[in-house]
């Protein structure tokens, strides 16, 4: 049977920030290894959200055996639905990384028809050629697992997200006797998160941010606000610890924290002792210093309850001189600017804002550094390793760190992006074949409205020196234009600009008169002559580039 | 005399990051403190370069006596050219920053028309009601100045930018002494740079980096790369002096590279030991490993030396496999995607990269922390006390830091925004009345073209949905349409588009063929009137909100 290839054909999140999706395929047979969406970058006007191309799995439809998710982060799940509209084929999770789906599905308007499978670290899935079993490991979101998949050449072991917690906040501890047993028997091929290489050292616990979350609520003389993600199931529990232990009522403000809260409570994840919620609606009006508010929206998004708050614009939630607003968070690089000008706003009312670099932290990463990344080398000494997770950058850093490894099995690394392939067989590993991968831009988070890239290419050029519209008015009876042309314009240049349009129409027209009768019969060649024409003279006179059409209107 | 007031009016940099600009006032005496500029916000599309709005100086140009820089960073002198292009004023500043202004001036060919008088630390100057003492001060850039500036009501220390390096690499201290003295006699108010309020302790020397790029010029087996600032005068020297130890020659690339180490050199702030300079055209000619190129570009910048050197673009400096890349400066907050994009092609030619936080650091900042500011503010003991150089948050913090002087003679402190003014007398201290200020945002580095507001909102909502263009064709005899309207689109929406928008067309048809004649004969009430139908058509079709713009042709 071992005289099939096995090959992994990472679709999204290797050589690039977010939407992880790798597929992995032995013989006919394909699994794939979450599905995650990023956010885009603010070169790509218009888009709400960024999903893999999963034309591949589409074209490979029949032999997908399943959707293994690792944890619920967005960038792990949040292309699920996308994928699941375009192929059908089950996903298995831990009962909270599926919860987090059904609420994705739902909004989707897809729920039945899709199947859920709970899965729990120790179990076995068969799924053709392939034997999961799932693995515990530490990471910010509870409920993460790691996959050792067993296949026909060996066993592959898919870190997932992770970092080796040596005192995780729910007691459950980084199975590390699982992987090292894996490791003893002999791993074919590591696949390991990537995204913390370039720390030295060890990421700190979960729970080094407790003695910092105690300081807030013994000293805040009044509100104490703390925004967090609202995924932090484990950041949750410790802020309901304290608000309990100090006398305070804890309120959850804003949509994603409610859902999240109200799941990882529903499975028992989440403890509440009895006395301490407190409704949203009731916050502002029990003593300040009894009131603890969870607020989502860490990273400045416009819509957010915190970025809300923050201007006054909050139905249950103001901000008060003398309030404590903590930002329990990292800053996801590209968020500076909308971090910071929210916490403007907030330092305006008044508040002491808590944020950034301090010592006890005010937050800590969930991914492994640069040590805990080499402690999993060790433990799982594979025969390959491809890093992942992680743009270039990261990969490579990645891959250097694990050079030591020669001289313990390790016989070759690669540094793959999507769309690359490896293939694997009796002989050894090697690069494969390309297959089709890309980014899919989506609209508004619905399923149909995908922006495809001429449209985002007119919305830049757009942003940058806007339009201008030279309007030919053609005699449907004589084919000749009336008059002088019209220009019309919008975002290129302030009111000055009326000299440059009043000669830009006489360009129009000479461009028009001067024109052969041959090239007069063919307006599509007559537009392209008046767009060249007038390109080169508004970029003489302006030194800018509109983006230019021509319109020919038969009247 | 003393019976005039005294204003402290900020026209830049206070409440924001960037473009710094004080106007003080006395009686009717002015005197300007930098002129800097800003690199725009992302959402101020086809901007290039944003400076304050300088009308309040405009208005009262005939009293404006003198425009003093306190050192040579962009955001403090990359708005005079703007600032003198509206009024004529002499221009006070230390060789070093005089010399960086000059070059942008020559730019802007108004070398000839404007004065430039240089002065040095312990000078004084004379104008009008102002005496003025320049005290040196330590910074990332070279030839920095605080000002003590004596007026009739008594002295004003402004910090300008400043970090207290206990030892500099020129060995040229930050006078303390001469901050003592004014302190000890008195001092009416303080402004002073809040940059790194937010830092805990002290900022490392500048000497700090010599161990990290000590081991990057020993260890590094190939070509050596290094980006920096190329203000970085202190920084530039010591890896000229690394250079020289380790047997590398120092080629110098990008524009601002050449011109600032020029400068640097001519003054004798660089120095640069004969043979260890090499022409950028011969840095590929010489052994790898008897090479380091200093580039600029840390910021990712498209047009940059190192972003063109990053995608293998440049005319004389390539990347080979196995060559040292070190980034040596900070990440100005907005910038982080680029730079990463930036990092990962680098990667991806096989170069090791250094960058970001290590002990020993590639990189420390020119600002003082918390310790530092608090130092500055025990030894200056001001009466009144303005944060200057900061956003709010910032601002806001340095205020609090220097709650403990209310023991030591501190009366009030004020944090002012840029518009906000003081108003000092013999009475005391308070918020004056407002001034104009805000920001002007030019196109392309050019006097003339300043981009108006109404055109950036439009390039912005461009940016997002595009546009659409009813055109409508009137016979210009009967004033009736011809035909069925035109829509012209673009940015707008994925081919899809074509049933809306041919919807689109019969919806402004039924717009004019249900107006009243007394509409229909205004045609300015017709566009409003198809407008707003279309708007809430498209809107209810698409959820989408591109700029729509019904055009009449006459013909």
């Amino acid at each position: 049977m071992s005289d099939q290839k096995l090959k992994i054909i990472p679709l999204g999140g290797l050589g690039e920030f977010g939407m992880n999706c790798m597929a992995i395929r032995y013989g006919d047979d394909i699994i794939v290894v979450d599905a995650g969406m990023m956010f885009p970058d603010d070169e790509l006007l218009g888009v709400d959200i960024v999903t893999p191309d999963f034309t591949y799995l589409e074209e490979n439809a029949a032999h997908v055996r399943g959707l293994i998710l690792t944890h619920g982060h967005e960038d792990h799940i949040g292309g699920v639905p996308f994928l699941l509209n375009q192929i059908s084929v089950p996903v298995y999770g831990t009962p909270f990384t599926l919860a987090l789906v059904e609420r994705r599905l739902e909004e989707h308007e897809m729920l039945d028809e899709v199947k859920l499978h709970k899965v729990k670290p120790g179990d076995r899935l068969e799924l053709g050629p392939f034997s999961i079993e799932f693995i515990h490991v530490t990471h910010s979101i509870v409920s993460c697992v790691a996959l050792a998949i067993t296949t026909p050449l060996g066993v592959i072991i898919h870190t997932g997200d992770f970092k080796v917690d040596p005192t995780p906040t729910d007691n459950l501890l980084f199975d590390l006797h699982t992987l090292a047993e894996y490791g003893k028997r002999g791993v074919l091929l590591l696949l390991s998160d990537s995204t913390n290489v370039d720390r030295p050292g060890y990421t700190e616990s979960e729970r080094a941010v407790g003695p910092r979350l105690e300081d807030l609520f013994v000293r805040s003389p009044r509100r104490l606000i703390i925004s967090c993600f609202s995924s932090s199931i484990h950041r949750l529990q410790q802020i309901v610890d304290f608000a309990q232990q100090y006398g305070r009522k804890v309120a959850f403000f804003g949509r994603s924290m409610s859902n999240t809260t109200e799941i990882a409570h529903d499975l028992g994840l989440l403890t509440i002792p009895d006395g301490v919620l407190l409704r949203p609606q009731d916050a502002m009006q029990l003593p300040p210093n009894k009131v603890a508010a969870v607020v989502s929206g860490t990273q400045g998004e416009p819509m957010s309850a915190l970025s809300r708050v923050a201007v006054d614009n909050h139905k249950h939630l103001s901000i008060e001189r003398g309030d404590t607003v903590a930002l329990s968070a990292r800053i996801i690089p590209g968020n500076e600017k909308a971090i910071y000008r929210m916490i403007n706003h907030i330092s305006r009312r008044g508040a002491d804002v808590v944020y950034g670099t301090m010592n006890p932290p005010i937050h800590v990463s969930g991914h492994g550094s640069a040590e805990e990344l080499r402690l999993v080398l060790n433990l799982v000494r594979p025969k390959y390793f491809v890093p992942v997770h992680g743009e270039y950058r990261q990969l490579s850093r990645h891959a250097k760190l694990a050079q030591h490894l020669s001289h313990s099995g390790l016989e070759d690394t690669f540094i793959l992006e999507c769309g690359d392939t490896l293939e694997i067989d009796r002989d050894g590993a090697r690069r494969g074949e390309s297959v089709t991968v890309g980014r899919v831009c989506i609209d508004s988070g619905t399923l149909d409205e995908v922006v495809e890239d001429i449209v985002i290419r007119d919305r830049r050029s757009l942003s940058e020196d806007g339009f201008v519209l030279p309007i030919i008015a053609i005699n449907k009876h004589t084919g000749r234009w009336e008059g002088l042309p019209e220009i019309v314009s919008r975002g290129f240049m302030s009111e000055d600009s009326t000299g440059v349009l009043k000669e830009a129409r006489q360009i129009v027209l000479k461009t028009l008169e001067s024109s052969t009768p041959e090239e007069r019969g063919d307006w599509g060649v007559m537009q392209e002559k008046i767009r060249t024409d007038l390109k080169r003279f508004l970029n003489k006179q302006t030194s800018r580039r509109p983006l230019i059409m021509p319109v020919i209107l038969e009247v």
